[in-house]
């Protein structure tokens, strides 16, 4: 039995390199359909626009967006007024208030709307979490530095305001991190470096509070040439742990005691099918609010300009 | 009969212009202590620290901080877990996270806690509100253009990050918009204009998408000399409409139709003793999150420096 009718919007890097092949390996959906101005996929009907999509396909009965942040909500939108259930990329938009007002309209169409976190669902995350159950937490260091050019080769909108620059990847550790830690934290400090000729940062140091006295900071930095770190690092009274690559690999006191491929786009598949069958409104928006405190308090220092 | 102990915690130009006055008029509570580095009230015991206080004063059971935001966490903190009632001048604090984490505490201690948008008491805010209901609303333009020498002299913290710069005076504009607005409308665009030597913005254009159909932009600016505006100024197909002097005037189709002395603070320490005696959370982050929207989607534009 086919699964349920979906669509894509925004056939780019990343619906190609994760979206595409893990709803290839879902069966709860087959893909019906694609929007997108640039690209299509094989064998699937395309329109270079959703509500031309949206019309043609009352069988497409969900709709997963790829586009960039910035424009993102309005076919969010555009889709939620269908009755079409929705499933959005990381950062679920460029502004929480837009989030607030999908949310809100979700609700009152009686549609499934999902923001996803795809590190979260990273092989070795829910161990991370259960180690850290009621251990004493001295410190916790979040590094998470790579090349810009490798990972997102000549896309302009995260240079564009609204793309968030380095938060882009940033947000995936703090997604991580706000699934792992035992408390809610608060960013106290946060230093922004913006290249000379763009309009997001390239790097970031932030400074957190943790009620429970723990030391935390995070440094995100795109200029990382070389080996490539997606780290947190955890010391505490009962011992240290590290999870790194992006969440894959936990180490505890120098023994790996986690680790595993990475099948988090699966996961989110899996999981979008449980919140359409729900008709469920799963949006966590802490991630975006971390990544709000530090736009909103952050110092902002200019540094070299960055170019392709 | 005595009201309820209160105390204030910094005692700067908000305190004694606002908050002092309109505590000695208002019968519900009783100034009995301070908490302030630089200054105390005559007649009124004085300490450094809030923490001395607290031990001091058992019987002050409600504190009011009239600190910048960037220090109201840890004060706002430390008395809910003594136990007392708090209420925050705005914005509620520096970031979204600390402020959720508030929330949470007084929940968990059982007593209140008062965010206050002291501008939504204007005396014409609640006119403009029943006005706007049911009107085909074409455009608002909101323009909030004052002297930040003639308002904040000498206050460095506005400049300091998590000052918040223009929109110190801004989101008091934003409280009234969302006060009187029929609907939820979320910030599209932002260009925010930063003195080169400072860390906060001196003006900012917005743009807001209203779901309704109706253009919106916002202008604010430190920078205008000469005679001040704090404007809402509204098209509908059944008329137009301006709310002008920060909310305290309503004029419609160029007729006067309310207008009022401020008593802005007062309705401020009467709605706290409601919240007091409800032990109520009465904490809405509308506008901090559209400020937080601003400055993750703005794009930064440096301009002259500025010194007072």
């Amino acid at each position: 039995m086919a699964g349920q009718g979906l669509a894509i919007v925004g056939v780019g890097k990343i619906a190609r390199d994760q979206h595409i092949p893990s709803i290839a390996a879902t069966p709860a959906f087959t893909l019906q359909a694609t929007a997108s101005r640039n690209a299509g996929v094989d064998g699937v009907a395309r329109y270079d626009r959703l509500e031309d999509l949206l019309a043609a396909h009352p069988g497409v009965s969900c709709v997963s967006l790829c586009t960039p942040p910035q424009v993102r909500y309005a076919d969010a939108r555009r889709a939620l007024l269908a009755g079409r259930h929705v499933m959005l990329e990381k950062p679920p938009g460029a502004t929480l208030s837009e989030v607030h007002d999908l949310i809100a309209l979700a609700r009152a169409q009686g549609v499934a709307l999902f923001a996803t976190w795809h590190s979260r669902h990273a092989a070795s995350v829910q161990a991370a979490r259960q180690w850290m159950q009621g251990k004493d937490i001295k410190r916790v260091e979040v590094i998470w530095k790579e090349d810009v050019r490798r990972w997102h080769p000549g896309q302009d909108w995260i240079w564009q305001a609204g793309g968030l620059g380095v938060f882009d990847p940033g947000i995936n550790a703090l997604s991580v991190l706000s699934e792992i830690y035992p408390r809610a934290v608060h960013l106290t400090q946060a230093a922004l470096y913006f290249p000379a000729n763009r309009d997001t940062p390239i790097a970031a140091d932030l400074t957190f509070h943790d009620p429970g006295g723990a030391d935390m900071t995070a440094a995100f930095d795109w200029r990382q040439t070389g080996p490539q770190t997606w780290d947190i690092r955890i010391e505490t009274a009962q011992g240290n742990a590290t999870l790194s690559d992006g969440g894959a690999r936990l180490v505890v006191d120098g023994a790996e005691v986690s680790a595993g491929p990475d099948h988090e786009y699966r996961a989110l598949y899996a999981r979008f099918a449980e919140v359409v069958a729900m008709r469920a409104v799963d949006v966590d928006l802490h991630p975006m609010i971390h990544v709000a405190d530090a736009f909103t308090l952050g110092r902002r220092q200019a540094v070299d300009a960055f170019d392709w």
